[in-house]
């Protein structure tokens, strides 16, 4: 240990669920941490937004500030960790923070999935680095595996649940029944959801996770944008009753291929075979399986959310920062770019797929369906009657077809929406396998 | 890339099936492993027992060699990657190697949980390091997230499927009835166990690396000797039936848990409700599940064995060493022991309990049985009459009991095998929980 170093200085910014797991865990583990790392891990300064606000648990009051120079500007602050969440203004500051030659740690998703090949540069210029284990999966190692682990393998595929707010409303949709709303209400009550879901239902949050995942996997650079993205929103307790019926489970799958034209990448709902163990994980729990090579497939599964977990993630790359700092590490095992993305046009996804149609209940509907879909190159796997409605003289049926492509999918749907006996398109989810 | 380093040299110790995958491996991905590292990794021998030996893949014969001196005097390797397996001479090399300020990457679990805290010991004196990633679970990541990603928790609890041989012939007797012998010959006749199967089916190797975990996991000292240990040759198809019939499968199970009493350890058949996601893992995948104050409980599934999975956390480790040796690393996050392992006796555990038994069928038999075990404080949870010999006068029964202990639980049995009404105790076998 350098004489020079009696401390590990930390700057935290934010203090909101995830910064009081990390001040309170870093207060109570003070002693095992100073043990690992050599020398004690020290909050030298907090940044809040208001020093007022009532918290599960803050640090001495003299170390909070509104100030962010106050931050910037100690010197004693070797590490910055960000746990405020949201691009601005964390994005400037974990910039603020490089440039003047910390190390960060981070659990912000957004930050990560838009601009970190940027910062990650940046860091490497002022020999310093960004460690983001935290911005993926909570406390489930993740980031580490796919930088270290998995550097023997060329990835193949990544299929994720990685956004506990919508597993939890889409479990409490299969298991009780509720409708949409309900379970949305419910998921914010508990804290799961914030008043504005947006973020989390509309499937912008696993875009984030699954861009900074592919990226580190196809060893490449996908802006989230890049994400083929649909939301949880238009999913119905009718659709889970339907799914559930034939075997199914409707989940928020993030997933990501090489495949001959292109680099596949996509966020919706999906309904996944009830046995398949991605299927199983339900709740606030997240899993991630990655494809290798020489790997075959490999399942991480855990509490994807929550303080603690997320504290854990923080923490860990916490304390591997600070015994570099303590043994003089120059750099680390990084991330390394080594082509362009090119992402696969969405029309040319081949996948099965479930629809529920509403029907004029008429003689020689189901004929002119399967004649539409027909011309598209789509066959039927199986046609079921679900519910007749006499007073409106409609039925609502489900049909799950045999391999189609998107694009064919796509024309068929637009067509069948035109024909007078096809009274409406309830929806239509992907069928997808992790297996 | 320091002027001197135009490549590293690796000495190849065992070239049986996870050698000459990995000398296959580096041979067909050099390309992609050279631009990861900056230089490119390159065999210069490969310590054998016979030249001759007919192989899956070989490197140039001319490297082959069967003087370890030609390994350990040769000053170009770098790198020594052992993967011969066995206690003795392995040991010996590794140790070599370390001496003479090599860097070793190793898959072998025995002498890592012999020999692995003197072993790192001394390489740290050396300067140099041992990775040992493919020791456990094949490719599955649990060593390096053990030394990093769980660093800020505190382990309580260990619990894994990590042989794959009994994993896949238990899977065999659940799924198609067969017996034990029938299913070690089917497992022998893949590949999947070796003609003398003692270490596997015995439970030797998964204790050997339960002993690694534990020791990583708890941040202590666990000798493979301190890990109670049983095998799966006295498991019956009759137990996978009447398990089966309960709702439970039957695994090898490694568990390790801190408790009041010391560290709970231990490698033996267990009941597992079949609902658990241990329970399904089958064939020759492994899982381990690990849980910390933090995190909860995070689980790992994938091959844990197999010459293409091994290859890959063996060439992880040895790309890390690598990119270290290149841009010059002195030393990297490694296990630090923090105090000492004192191991709970095994009377002290407490637990549930599958009983197959025997008995004359007389009247008044169940109600002696109960009262033996209600002596030693063991209640009932249920009794099932399975099948009776009526030629024998005798009838099979099986017993579930409530918590018990061990100590309660031997003495029971004890008494019990005195009884003239019962004519056999058929098998006793743990029933865990893992969730």
């Amino acid at each position: 240990v350098p004489a020079s170093r009696h401390s590990i200085g930390i700057g935290l910014l934010g203090l909101g669920v995830v910064g009081s797991g990390v001040a309170r865990i870093l207060d109570e583990k003070a002693a095992v941490y100073a043990s690992r790392v050599g020398v004690p891990l020290v909050i030298r300064r907090v940044l809040v937004r208001d020093i007022e606000k009532e918290r599960a648990f803050a640090p001495d009051r003299s170390l909070l500030t509104t100030d962010p120079e106050a931050v910037f500007g100690d010197p004693e602050i070797d590490v910055i960790v960000e746990v405020m969440g949201g691009e601005h203004p964390a994005y400037a500051y974990i910039q603020r923070a490089v440039e003047t030659g910390r190390y960060v740690v981070t659990a912000n998703k957004e930050v990560m999935a838009k601009h970190g090949p940027d910062l990650l540069g940046l860091a490497q210029q002022k020999g310093v680095d960004i460690l983001y284990e935290a911005s993926v999966g909570g406390g489930i190692p993740v980031i580490s595996p796919l930088k270290r682990d998995l550097l023997a393998n060329s990835v193949s595929a990544i299929a994720a649940i990685i956004n506990g707010t919508t597993n939890y409303i889409l479990t409490r949709m299969a298991r009780d029944g509720m409708g949409y709303s309900e379970a949305l209400r419910q998921a914010q009550d508990l804290g799961y959801a914030e008043s504005d879901p947006t973020n989390d239902v509309e499937g912008f949050d696993a875009a984030y996770k699954l861009a900074i995942l592919a990226s580190l996997g196809f060893h490449t650079l996908v802006h989230p944008d890049q994400v083929y993205r649909e939301g949880i929103t238009a999913i119905t307790d009718r659709d889970f009753r339907y799914a559930g019926e034939l075997g199914y489970v409707i989940k928020l799958l993030a997933l990501a291929r090489r495949e001959p034209d292109g680099l596949r990448i996509r966020v919706h709902p999906a309904l996944v075979h009830d046995e398949e163990p991605i299927a199983k994980v339900d709740g606030v729990f997240n899993a991630i399986q990655l494809e290798g090579d020489l790997l075959g497939r490999v399942l991480f599964q855990g509490r994807g959310a929550g303080s603690l977990p997320t504290t854990s993630a923080v923490v860990a790359d916490l304390i591997d920062v600070a015994i570099g700092l303590v043994r003089g590490w120059r750099d680390r095992l990084n991330w390394v770019r080594e082509g362009q993305a090119t992402v696969a046009p969405m029309e040319s996804l081949r996948t099965r797929y479930y629809m529920r149609l509403t029907l004029a209940d008429q003689p020689g509907v189901l004929a002119r369906i399967a004649s539409v879909l027909g011309d598209h190159s789509i066959s039927l796997a199986s046609v079921i009657q679900k519910e007749a409605d006499e007073s409106a003289q409609t039925a609502e049926i489900v049909i799950m077809t045999h391999v189609a492509t998107e694009a064919g999918l796509s024309k068929a749907l637009a067509e069948l929406r035109t024909l007078e006996a096809v009274v409406g398109v309830g929806n239509c989810i992907r069928v997808e396998t992790t297996v």
